[in-house]
């Protein structure tokens, strides 16, 4: 290959700026010392408009899982009945998570690729007739790499349930806009290894202040992520129940810093951006995409693998070009790749993937397509500046 | 721009690798330790094969020019005769350091873009018909990116002279072949800051036999650059006379660790690749080369910017599009643009540069060149892998 990096377009983990890799190399502080209480306090609270919360971010030293199974468990209980709208792999998991907690789960099931409409979500509650204690929905799906309209969702549920609106933000929270209240999210998980630019291990939850009441009565057995621990270690002491992940922590106060001085608004135009240009290459290459232009995510971009040489451009982009990209999950193992562009990624990184794309492409088919997905790209990204 | 990045694509300093980065943030040590003989005999013995030197390699904590006056300060005593091949501004530096010290400096001025052959070297010598000290040339000459034949001008110096053969090695040493011995270079000066991957702050010296013994005798006055001293204190205690630049020289070992993982060789045949692709990229998107590929360096590339439109690029390229090139220097100011491309850089550096251009061209003509330049750069890439 000639040289030795190989280049992350994972959905996840993702490139951890240089910036932020600086910041958790800080010395080691303690968590029961004076410094973490403003070390926390200045994360929780700069997170804020990341998650478009009223209330600091709670952080708990877990992956982006935990804070699926943290907004269920602290939420159901055993014969709760819940919504879930399932819209690929992670949907999928977050009601198997429910299911485990021992919820009556209704699966609200989407074609893959495709998005929940807001009709849909209302037929589904309709027909179903129960009284929900939440819904939960997917905004960002990382199997397939659509963006559901959970401020549309959200709506619906306010209209026709007393339920709480939960929502899984792991593979775009820092890269898309949300506004918790005015879409009517009582609980937003993420997770700290795909758009918000860190190593993975930390899990975000903001929530509303329904939220917290439900939370404070929910009896579902949990210790370690058990909500109203963190609540109140943070209200008395700016601090955390358990020993928190403290350089994460460092490089998260430095993420948000990074956004502030870009501006959020810019970080979310620019992810819009990075879709726009790749997905005009991938389709001036001839490369079918998974899903339609209205519903894809500007954090993740799904190729159909439809032809013998598709299905090789993983293996070949990754050992002869230097691109890591990830396949299909599931039902779409074998099926699909997907690249990642979210957090540390400009309109070059969509550049370079078109690049190694068509080398790769080329040499598979043996008819040139070089410059070609790129000339669009540059077009794309011309237009926007 | 959407991004906040500026890519660095001067001919030094160049990016420094994140892991070199990390190497440098190691703790402090004492320079009269017991650790510290252990790292600069480690760094100075594995710098060895980089500079095609059969003795360890001086490193002196001082930048590139400090490298040559070294070089000339401990070589030359007044009145001494000294041949300086002068292919741009830095053998003009070259010359002025001489000069300064009082030697009788001989130029032999070549056309600025073009590189210096054995012939016009043997008939210098010939018609200047002095008793040389040193003959002293530039191996890539920064200011318009040609490499002059100095294997091949060494065995001129050496048919024909006494003269020590001295090389300034600064923007081409880690990125290209040299043997000192074979070559009869007595002197190799060079800098951290170009293809070693390294921040400016290490000057790079090494020294054949007979050098040495010159170098002993020499009666210019110098203290801080004083090789005697270094030989002594490297010799007898591993160390250096004066305080190093520690955390530098942890990062110059993490530097030859990466060019021994890669490999020397594919190390250099990668930087002709990268020459070959932009070179050919330059040439599809019909901005004129100062250099032919005769004489170009793998390191460096020169673009004449002959039009209106063209004096313009390197502006817009910085402030549109996040790449950071540099102008000409003394009489080519304000005639070229030259592009870094040694170290830590990739060919998709190079496919990420001529997707630059091609915007910024095409913008500034109103004609579009996307995607031009970079297909040929990829073919050019796709035929060498």
């Amino acid at each position: 290959m000639l040289f030795q990096q190989q280049f992350l377009y994972a959905p996840g983990p993702t490139p951890v700026p240089e910036r932020v890799q600086y910041a958790m190399n800080k010395p080691m502080i303690g968590h029961r010392s004076q410094e973490f209480p403003l070390l926390l306090e200045a994360a929780a609270t700069r997170l804020k408009p990341i998650f478009g919360s009223d209330h600091p971010v709670t952080i708990i030293a877990a992956s982006g899982t935990a804070a699926l199974e943290t907004a269920a468990a602290n939420v159901l209980d055993e014969n709760d009945d819940v919504t879930v709208i399932v819209t690929g792999a992670f949907g999928d998991r977050f009601a198997s998570i429910c299911e485990t907690f021992g919820a009556n789960v209704h699966r609200l099931e989407i074609e893959w690729g495709k998005t929940c409409s807001p009709d849909e979500l209302r037929t589904f509650l309709q027909q179903t007739n129960k009284n929900m204690k939440a819904v939960i929905a997917t905004y960002c799906e990382t199997s397939t790499g659509v963006v559901n309209p959970v401020h549309e969702l959200g709506k619906i549920v306010k209209e026709m349930t007393d339920a709480l609106f939960i929502v899984d933000g792991v593979s775009c929270i820092g890269a898309v806009e949300v506004d918790m209240p005015r879409w009517h999210i009582d609980i937003l998980a993420s997770g700290s290894q795909k758009a918000l630019m860190l190593p993975p291990g930390l899990a975000f939850i903001a929530c509303s202040e329904q939220a917290r009441k439900v939370i404070a009565e929910t009896k579902t057995k949990r210790f370690y992520l058990d909500l109203n621990r963190y609540f109140s270690s943070y209200d008395n002491e700016r601090s955390t129940p358990f020993t928190p992940a403290i350089s994460l922590i460092n490089g998260a106060l430095e993420v948000c810093v990074m956004i502030e001085e870009e501006g959020l608004d810019n970080v979310i135009r620019r992810h819009q951006l990075l879709r726009s240009m790749l997905r005009e290459g991938l389709k001036t290459l001839e490369l079918p995409l998974l899903t339609n232009d209205q519903d894809a995510s500007p954090t993740i971009t799904a190729v159909m693998t439809t032809t013998d040489e598709t299905k090789k451009l993983k293996k070949l982009l990754h050992e002869k070009y230097g691109l890591s990209i990830a396949g299909g999950q599931k039902k779409l193992k074998g099926e699909i790749v997907r690249i990642g562009h979210m957090g540390y990624s400009t309109p070059y990184h969509m550049l370079k993937m078109l690049n190694g794309m068509e080398m790769a492409l080329t040499e598979l088919t043996g008819s040139s397509v070089l410059g070609k997905g790129t000339a669009k790209a540059q077009e794309v990204w011309m237009q926007h500046v």
